[in-house]
């Protein structure tokens, strides 16, 4: 995995978000942290025009309009024109009419790389259903050692279906191309307390996505791996008077510290195989 | 007091803001710190169908625009049918026409269990008058030992007319529901130095007023007094070389830790009971 | 030099601001930090209302839309026939039409007292050429030593043809007026990696010069060595675990504390005259 990130960093890909005005500027800042570099362009004038100068897109329906959401749809068809990577991050999902149909139209028209989100918002885009409270997953939604099987099962289907990379990321992150599935167990619970460090992951794996083409799956794995490392050291660094305002931007400062040692070192996955029957099994190579 | 942030904690209630894009990171950021969880949508599309899924709604007009003042509107007669908490931060109210007139349509249009502004803005709405210097108060009408009296009476009759509980914050806050008075002493001169506390505490309040039903005087009054110690504890935090970045952060993280005990403990208010004469008496149990 | 940051926290201008939602919350508090107070309005029904209260209109077309751009147009003009000073920051010039065409029409419009942007957006409106990648300045634009002459001479073109000073902020800073140039060495290269230190420093000369009348060369000259001064006090202050979140708290921070008596002993600048070819000739008084 040491790589992906490294090349993040030679490569300093420019990102066009056009994402939500509450996480933006964590995005902005994620991005130059582990060598991306941003660019935020939401209207339907210039959207086309500036992802053509990108190398990838980042998709983010958070505080989605009227006004922006007809420049996510030109902005991923250009881009897909263009042979980029697109992200899609469907912020509350299942939470609205509106924000169900327009991932719903953006997946129809637009082809993605990959999608991530939590397991609330790809159940309800994956299985029409959903528990969606708000902008985080509802916990009878959790993904936990009982129900990842059924987890992997729809979000295989959901990955085959679209032909994205599907990231559901949670207390247990799963991370399939509907062949083959990461389970990985970084990361820390008080990560939920900090806003958008789902939209923060997101804009993340855009840029190891540029910066690593043709191989979107472990693209997405390392990013999401790296992630979680980072909130795990982020919270190691928190004082007993710190909370989650210091670990939002401790958070931040380890991805500015990430290289590909740390993530080879930190990174805590399995790599399973899903069966045609929807079970997984391990790959070969892993300890069972 | 203790009871209140307990509440909160308890309860994770889903708060759906509709509110600027200046300070929307630090409102999402505080509202997890006291234990809710932040919603913003603020489309029209959607607006009452998220209301719909929260437990309650902050309204803050600090970028207001003609796309988003009917999302207000309509979410907030919405989240009235739904028997849920309304807050209003009328930011700026008395600055521009568009901005006063668009809190007295609301106001008018949608009943507010609560309102919280700087003296400048309560002043501008209770009396259709105002010196509201931009978003912070004018000097010229800081509330002070001197000016109490006076400033009781219109914010109480304010009340009265509103139905709301009306919260003045500033140098010394005041919160009314027309009978009775906190005068909260708790807080620090630094704070105005951090845009948007005034922002943040109303997101806080509006979570507060969700977990606790049937007190919203008593509600409000404890957000307040909880700011107002946050401020304190999170000045008391700063070293030498830290200035008003280093404080926003603080406060979040105290606002963070905060827990019954430290409210009950740091509170700082006295209660009055409002004349019919618009003259303040020290409610009974106080201390002259 | 000394005396231009006390007079901002003196006179505290209040400061309208038409800026991009990437990095509005630090605009915000860089102005409380250096002594002045920010509103935010982008709508056209109060645009012009708004700029009639304050001291200072600072434009940055970072998000810009079809929603916005009125309002800048509007408010620009307002504020030009109130006499206030108008900063235009053309974020992305040169890297779409939209930008390119909307800092051209702002330019035609309003008469702005100053425009800061990095070489490639200078380039893009001075030259009508230029290679902006995206919102941070293209490598091969850079201004060099080697490149200094060539930089010196449009960028004062640019400064004549337009009436405005000009800042052209990077590596090395220059600002003129289109006679005299300062070329400024302060700062520190992990600047580049926060989003918005180009934002934040446009919004501060803003207040710079709102308090400062009837010497903006000087004026923005003092504001951009002050900023370069915080990131490099703000450089100092980082430990090995942090990054570029905390480097941006840190930044502000150190435009919390900066007086005149900090700016004066690290301003790190050289005056020049220029000449009718183009060519720079050190002012009198400097040593060569």
């Amino acid at each position: 995995m040491a790589a992906f990130p490294e090349r993040v960093k030679n490569q300093a890909p420019l990102i066009h978000n056009i994402t939500n005005y509450v996480t933006v500027n964590d995005c902005a800042n994620i991005l130059l942290a582990c060598g991306g570099s941003p660019i935020m362009a939401d209207d339907l004038q210039e959207a086309e025009e500036i992802t053509s100068l990108c190398a990838g897109l980042n998709i983010n329906i958070g505080t989605l309009n009227q006004r922006t959401i007809p420049a996510m749809l030109a902005a991923g068809k250009k881009a897909n024109a263009c042979g980029h990577p697109v992200l899609l991050d469907p912020v509350g999902a299942g939470a609205s009419r509106l924000r169900t149909e327009t991932a719903e139209k953006l997946l129809k028209e637009v082809r993605f790389t990959a999608i991530r989100g939590n397991i609330s918002e790809i159940k309800a885009l994956a299985l029409g259903m959903g528990t969606t409270r708000g902008v985080d997953a509802d916990s009878m939604d959790a993904v936990t050692d009982d129900t990842l099987d059924a987890a992997a099962a729809f979000t295989g289907a959901f990955a085959r279906k679209t032909g994205a990379v599907v990231a559901v990321t949670g207390a247990v992150d799963m991370v399939t191309d509907g062949s083959d599935m990461y389970v990985i167990r970084n990361g820390h619970p008080m990560m939920r307390k900090v806003t958008g460090t789902g939209c923060m992951l997101s804009a993340m794996i855009t840029a190891y996505l540029a910066a690593n083409p043709g191989c979107p799956l472990d693209a997405v794995a390392a990013a999401v791996c790296a992630m979680g490392i980072c909130g795990e050291r982020a919270f190691s660094r928190l004082n007993p008077e710190e909370g989650n305002a210091a670990y939002r931007n401790h958070i931040i400062d380890a991805v500015y510290h990430m290289d590909g040692k740390t993530l080879e070192k930190g990174a805590e996955f399995r790599k399973y195989r899903l069966e045609a029957d929807g079970t997984m099994a391990l790959s070969e190579g892993e300890q069972p």
